[in-house]
């Protein structure tokens, strides 16, 4: 994908992201990424969603982390999705404060993997980050907070392929896909997967998750080489 | 009805299903059967609801199972549909993940007949069937999503024409009845009815079910030969 | 009001239920009363809102409960909307099964007032009926209904014209007030403040309610002799 | 701002409460103040929201707390309006009875700081009211709901430029802010706030605060000198 086509992929990302009802207010963006160019396109800082267009997406590079043209400043949270493409292999990211996936990051709560909607999308459960220390949070918030996500990952040998999507402790979720738009629908179905989890909580405390083969099952009639939903 | 029309007014109650809000991305599909043709339309797989119409739908042998025409694959959850027209007298059938019933078949829970809301439509429990075993579910996963449902009226000795619904433990809910429109109508009742059953869980978790006679005056008021209710 | 404006005025009601967002398919009616004449109009049985008319309107007397003229059997209700005029001094009654109305009614609860957005409308606790027998089921349910009603409020000496509305056991709401309009619009009060009590009650079970001088404030505010909420 | 422009700014605020779904019937009311004239705009008691106009808001002196033309009541709620201008540094003051945030002022419950959408707007706990006495509620009623307010903030140290909402007990929400229509958008956050707040005390009551470092950060990442959120 070439520049002026990022910049307007990104841009209409964002207008489906504010089209979704996921976001309140100026909260909530969305980037993507042309590897070859190591470039990535982000929403400007602030700016309300109406007045967003191809020409305002900032270009940020991968190398330097830094807006590379424009006056505009990029996204604040624009660090975090930094660390996320040096670190996973995705092409797009989107990050909303949605009503239910934001609940499950106040509370501190993984989205469990309850059922087959969940499997289709996300093989297991989607992890929530560990509050980060004083340090982390006063210099460098925003990286942090990425390298904070990708630990998560690391560490309990999660594969972000598999699972494109992480709630950060109270603050909010992270999705990610193979573009802007794959990220922004995943933000979408996330929200739907913890509006359901917040009530099996709340009436079921003790519910069961179901059997590994059938998230697996799910998971792969939709992903992969065996896979045999939708038409060839 | 003729298969035109069959493709019509399964086209039809495909699109119902998606401006009734109760589906969310590609999920969710309905069908109708023609009984003295032995074939049944069903939407086919991962097709946006915005692009079915009659011609797409695709026919399926009730006694072969198989497409007979065209080139587009049916829903992957057609085996499913196959094996409940095959075991109950019903003529439309239509799956969804609609959100509070999705909630009650991700806890493992039965959608209680608590009130008339409920006897108006089902004379009873919704049921949840039992979790699938390993070799069910990767084997003919989709067909014996089918049986068990099947098993799970014949166990528990209940009517499928009396209790036009079930909750798929993991999964998500399936309704039938006289045709394709008919299961739509009511997938959406049973969405409504699943939104108070989670509220009363979670806020009364003891409360009683209705007597049955209350149950009983209610269905036997709008179906049946002493039916009162409506114009004659 | 003469016999065409009830008509007219009835029709309109209905419209504004269907409008609110409170009915689920041909749940729900409304009626309203000429106290003069003798005579109340009420929805007929089963038609869907689309097709309301005035004319279709079914008049009843209020002596005899019978419809006076047309060929359309009138709501199913009709016989509680009937006790109800007889007992209450009240021209306008609303029915739905509103979910959150309709939830507290299946757990067989009071909608308590926890507050001033209640206390502006009803001076004190939305009752909840006793559950009827099967007696009372069985032979003339609807009349019974109202029966049961007009008990609720008077062995607890709630008065209907502080407190005009009732939840029915395993049921749901009904409402009334000067006219069709008014019952109407306490419909869509009544489920506010049950979409409210419902998560008070999920989320604090021991909340206390509020003083009862609090209530007396608020009410009184708006209704009687001394108010002084709106415009002379 | 000159009095025409404040009329035609409350109005215009007044229409975007109406507009957010915040409100019910005729709940709700925005003000805005011009400070150097000592006079307050004032939507009108009981008016609907569709009949108002920049004409129709009532203007009220700072000083005297009486309407100082027109013939039209101001707001029952008046005099807490007046008594916060009096004693809190903010332009325009919004009132509404949403539904989650007057949920938890009915459940007496504080709106806690749980994430960052919270400390990107408030730092630190919405607190709620104590209960007023029966000499409070039954004489000067609205000026003392004001007087109860503001005691909150002194008695507890919150500073009313950091926390701009309050939950009255039993009734409902109070924001402020710069002008009415920035009391108008915390008013439409508070709700987003008050649902997850609500949620969290369902699903997972014991779940723990944030680090008082995060709620910082957020809070002066878009307030104060420091701030680096949005374009310069």
């Amino acid at each position: 994908m070439r520049l002026p086509e990022l910049r307007a992929s990104v841009c209409q990302a964002n207008l489906e992201l504010a089209a979704s009802g996921l976001v309140t207010g100026t909260f909530g963006n969305v980037s993507g990424i042309d590897r070859e160019a190591k470039m990535f396109a982000i929403k400007p800082s602030g700016v309300p969603y109406d007045e967003l267009t191809p020409e305002n997406m900032v270009l940020v590079s991968l190398e330097s982390g830094l807006p590379v043209e424009g006056t505009l400043r990029p996204s604040s949270d624009t660090p975090t999705h930094l660390e996320l493409y040096r670190a996973f292999p995705c092409s797009g990211i989107a990050h909303t404060h949605s009503e239910c996936a934001t609940t499950l990051a106040q509370a501190r709560l993984p989205l469990r993997c309850m059922g087959t909607t969940h499997a289709d999308y996300f093989r297991g459960d989607v992890p929530v980050t560990r509050e980060m220390t004083r340090e982390e949070v006063e210099s460098a918030y925003e990286r942090n907070t990425g390298v904070v996500i990708v630990e998560t990952f690391t560490s309990a040998g999660i594969s972000p392929e598999e699972v494109g999507a992480v709630l950060v402790a109270n603050h909010g979720p992270f999705t990610w896909g193979k573009d802007a738009h794959e990220a922004v629908s995943r933000s979408d179905i996330l929200e739907l997967l913890a509006r359901m989890e917040c009530t099996v909580r709340a009436m079921a405390p003790d519910a069961a998750p179901p059997a590994r083969y059938l998230i697996d099952k799910h998971f792969l009639r939709k992903h992969g080489s065996g896979a045999y939903y939708g038409q060839k």
